[in-house]
């Protein structure tokens, strides 16, 4: 049987959106929310567009996703996200109450476990898909940054 | 000398706030930026009114504030804030790298020294100014609310 909606495919979709950002000149992270199949949000990074540290992609994705609801909680949502949640991000989550978060790339200086945060103890969450091609192409975008 | 701007003056500022926010049937934290004696952003806990988690009074007001400063680095500003923030405003603190914050009233449950999240290194923060108000808000407000 075909199940073309499995997470591969929304990490890619979420990847998707982490290339818009790095062609805005955005650290390049990309999120969507998904509810039954059907992606219901989706963001990415827009600190410096916005000038705004709270412009994360995942927070903005929360916020959309409750808004396409009605509803604060995201009980029955799963987030992909390309990159690990920092503390603020992962604090949004952890309020959020979302059923599962499915990780790309860990982030081990900055993501929440190193910075010493956590999600709520329902919140299902991996690392890993895809990975690579997250880190691939954050680590492009410092080089090209750095070169500037 | 009369010192009109000193911290007590701004907290009770920031007091009004929770006190809109209790108004409006929303916890009752109120939240404001200052930068060289001036407010430059305030707001108050919106989470119901926007169904939204990431609502809170500091977001709101970080956001703001880095809007009216055009940058979004609070380096030289202060935020007052009626009840510790909690892991996700402590992030997006920790970002902001906001020069002081004072706390009226600490929240040894879901403030984020419980939650074990932190704020930026440079940051100084002190806590109980106030407090013995701001709790008496709260603790009206969560006893009006199990009335009904």
């Amino acid at each position: 049987m075909l199940t073309p909606f499995d997470d591969t495919y929304f990490m890619k979709k979420a990847l998707q959106e982490a290339e818009t950002a790095y062609e805005r000149g955005e650290i390049p992270v990309g999120c969507l929310v998904v509810s039954q199949n059907t992606i219901i949000a989706k963001g990415h990074n827009l600190t410096e567009m916005l000038q705004d540290v709270t412009a994360h992609a995942e927070m903005q994705t929360i916020t959309a996703a409750a808004n396409y609801l009605g509803g604060k909680y995201l009980k029955d949502c799963t987030m992909y996200v390309t990159l690990e949640p920092c503390q603020m991000c992962a604090g949004a989550l952890y309020w959020s109450q979302i059923d599962k978060v499915v990780v790309a790339a860990e982030d081990p200086e900055r993501g929440f476990r190193a910075q010493g945060g956590k999600i709520h103890p329902k919140t299902n969450i991996s690392y890993g898909l895809l990975a690579e091609e997250s880190s691939e192409l954050l680590k492009r975008f410092f080089k090209e940054k750095r070169k500037r």
